[in-house]
């Protein structure tokens, strides 16, 4: 199981990322993605479950046609783990 | 552009729909569906955006891990209308 990122690791991960917001509360980070239509959103949202799927590691997410928030921790550990920061990086590679 | 349906007619149409729960707040139906794990939620998901952008009708919806919520609604007419209601109708058949 991963572990807990302490506040040093985390900024650290949070500055290689682009644009994702650190949410205390949940020791989590999420990303809001706008897009031209839902079918673009969409089709951002299938390339982000074959990677998650690939990563064994899953997302809350929601879709209201062109926006898709996600939002990413990591419940068995309790917070942030390096597994969200991956999964973080491989979403933004999606979208370069 | 389609109209706000009558108490009377969300009731008809909400008799002939399976699970979904009327929001009087939202003015809005919701359902949870509960899948085996996160790819058979997807496989759901993507059967629902397929139909979805084919009605033109879009859901807001949610997904963590094997659990997707979706809430139907019409902003453009400031609540439920025959839209929704075809949508979910469409959305159970994918579940038969």
């Amino acid at each position: 199981m991963a572990d807990k990122l302490s506040s040093t690791q985390r900024e650290r991960a949070l500055g290689g990322l682009n644009g994702w917001v650190y949410d205390e509360a949940g020791d989590a980070i999420s990303h809001v993605f706008k897009f031209k239509d839902f079918s673009e959103a969409f089709a951002f949202m299938t390339r982000v479950a074959l990677a998650a799927e690939s990563a064994g590691h899953h997302p809350e997410w929601s879709n209201s046609y062109n926006r898709v928030t996600i939002v990413l921790t990591t419940h068995d550990a309790g917070g942030l783990t390096t597994k969200d920061m991956a999964l973080a990086k491989v979403i933004d590679t999606i979208l370069v």
